[in-house]
């Protein structure tokens, strides 16, 4: 081996910045690869989506974050190819790193399961780009809604559709409800914001399905206070321009919102070990892969079933936890020593769902509401990336809690929807 | 007339919102059409283009703004075609407006004197897209340069040149050494960002021409202080992918900004009548048009030479005036009253230069640096529209004054220079 390993870590989200930051002090080489200048906390992306943060109150970049530590060089750019046997990955620039070990956790993007044709009437919500395109859309048929003559295509504009009750679909439905009848009150003279419907849509029983029945109902019950219509048990079938199809029912609505599903990264096929159905890979418990035991993956990427026959769940602490891990086997493999098996120490799960209502279950004390939501507040606040970061987080959320406003209702880039009311 | 006087306002900038404000209370239906959603404070654009502030933090929806104006409707909408003898305006969306008075204040937008096809290589700066545009492309450039295995190409991609030396490129490259001299330190391994070059070219003998030329040597002095180099008396001939033609020179640089030029709206073309060099419409005393007494012209897009010979300056507070006189006339002629001249009150010329410097003309009270910086930042902070932007502006400042961090170094959109960095 080489004087000084090579470690290439692939993805900058929780669980490869975490393996990085695992390994500062380590006589290797690490290059730490995302297409992204930025570690973006991914908990809070709807806030941006929904005007009440800007994009930079919820990432930092990652060189400032691994400034100080010295055994790390940060590249921005998109991996192209990896060659598990020569050991080599290649960027996009041309350029290709060989590695002695390689941690691959790039993590997940949204997925239409085979309907494709979906994503461009139903955007998804994955990055800080994606955010910025559905913050523009939602605000943008409030103004269409309000120019709009004929009263069918009003309310078409005013019919929000948020596919998917997952943590991702509920937060979207609670936090639009509130714009819609407090945020927007007396901005508009042709139509009532607070006559929006909000559906959320959810094809299986209930909201929240990784909580406990109690909590997914008092969710629920929380998401119909707040305004939200929540649809459950019903399949959508199609979604078009002007509407979706729920079950045989075609229900107009502008603005569709997809959040149903989230497959693994194109990436992990590159390894050429087997895949579970979302495309994620199957890991050794270890976190290596079948055959390279020098090679990794962890995070949303990474598919693993615990010794309780419990599936480790596509959560940010389960991402942390996997790249701490990593970074351990991988020290470990370098010194010879043997790897330690993944155990996922769950300390419970908390959602939120708009103003002042959340739930949360931690194992034998659950709770929802108002105290619900403070304790989701301290904890995305607390584990967010940097003191700034904190401070303006804490502000903006004290101002809208005041004020009913969100401070980041700005509409930014050019709309590919409506290409008439791009900048001349 | 009809019962209720129709006004219609093109423009939410500084003109149009100053007279729309002005015109509160009046027993009139105002329309005020913008095609972004937002009022925009353009003193402090450069700062979001130079990573110290997001997008929404010197923006405010011009809904929230107006939405206690029972008499204004606010309409997001490009304007296709004025007929100022049928009195109409088309919109984008096809709907038209029918006005008994019309107000055009569209402003400005960055003009390349004939050489448009410099625009795809140096960006200008005008709108907040324009600004997240730059703010990628300057990030950006340091990150070519970690990457770039040439010495050569490294060295081009840490070369910035921003051609002219008025108040934005003045604040451009002030801003942009402090970035490479200070927030940038430790951050990379392959490049010393310090080393970036960061020239100021302009093609008059003299940065900050409309200040008095004590101030502008005191401005080019604190400009190479922060480590800017400062290129008067030489024309830039062309400009290309990778650099500029300074004279007969060729000057390799893969990052050239635009701040040389603006030329008036378009829309002014279509009021068919006389425009000045720079497209602009040369307006009565009053801010009418001629042979059209109902229709106004106001901020950067009126031409209008005062009494003492001198020209109305395209600044903030001219645009903010001639709103105010526009309103006061409009009201005049309604009432069948006589209109009122436009005077401009000049109350003193500032500009920043970067980090605690920048130069203040008052008139016989003319002072620069530390001094000159508090009171620029004072008034800007001031003039700020919104408690919040205010406060947030304020903690921004504070914070990169302590920490020389700038926060909002966050890469968004998709780089179309460099289509292989897009996403997968």
């Amino acid at each position: 081996m080489a004087a000084t390993p090579h470690i290439v870590i692939i993805g900058g989200g929780f669980a490869g910045l975490w393996a990085t930051r695992a390994l500062a002090g380590m006589p290797a080489r690490i290059t730490l690869v995302d297409r992204h200048n930025h570690h973006l906390f991914q908990p809070l992306l709807y806030q941006v989506a929904t005007a009440g943060l800007s994009a930079p109150d919820i990432a930092a970049p990652l060189r400032h974050i691994l400034r100080r530590q010295k055994n790390v060089e940060v590249r921005m750019a998109t991996v192209t190819a990896i060659d598990t046997d020569a050991k080599r990955v290649t960027l996009d620039d041309g350029t290709t790193l060989d590695f002695d070990r390689l941690l691959l956790a790039s993590g997940a993007t949204h997925a239409y399961f085979g309907n494709d044709q979906w994503a461009e009437h139903a955007p998804g919500l994955k990055t800080l780009d994606d955010a910025l395109d559905l913050r523009r859309k939602l605000l943008f048929a409030f103004e269409r809604a309000e120019a709009a003559s004929d009263p069918i295509e009003r309310d078409a504009w005013l019919s929000f559709a948020i596919i998917g009750g997952g943590p991702t679909g509920v937060e979207l439905a609670g936090t639009l409800a509130e714009i819609a009848r407090e945020t927007l009150r007396d901005e508009f003279r042709n139509i009532d914001p607070s006559q929006a419907r909000v559906r959320l849509v959810e094809a299986g029983p209930r909201v929240l399905a990784a909580f406990p029945e109690e909590l997914s109902e008092k969710a629920r019950r929380q998401l119909e206070h707040l305004g939200v219509e929540v649809t459950l048990g019903t399949p959508v079938k199609g979604i078009a321009a002007d509407g979706y199809t729920l079950g045989d029912t075609f229900v107009p609505a502008k603005t569709v919102v997809w959040a149903a599903g989230v497959a693994a990264s194109p990436l992990g096929a590159m390894l050429d070990v087997p895949l579970d159905r979302a495309g994620r890979v199957l890991v050794q418990p270890d976190l290596s892969i079948p055959g390279h035991p020098d090679i990794f993956v962890a995070g949303d990427l990474a598919s693993l079933v615990q010794a309780n026959g419990k599936p480790v769940p596509g959560v940010a602490p389960a991402a942390k936890q996997m790249g701490r891990l990593a970074a351990r086997n991988i020290r470990a493999r370098l010194a010879g020593e043997t790897t330690t098996a993944f155990v996922y120490k769950d300390y419970g799960n908390l959602a939120t769902i708009g103003r002042m209502a959340a739930v949360v279950d931690l194992g034998t004390l659950r709770f929802s509401g108002i105290l619900a939501w403070w304790f989701w507040l301290v904890m995305h606040v607390f584990f967010l990336i940097g003191f700034r970061n904190r401070l303006v987080v804490l502000l903006n959320w004290f101002w809208a809690y005041w004020s009913y406003q969100r401070a980041a209702r700005i509409i930014l880039g050019e709309d590919r929807d409506h290409p008439a009311m791009e900048r001349p």
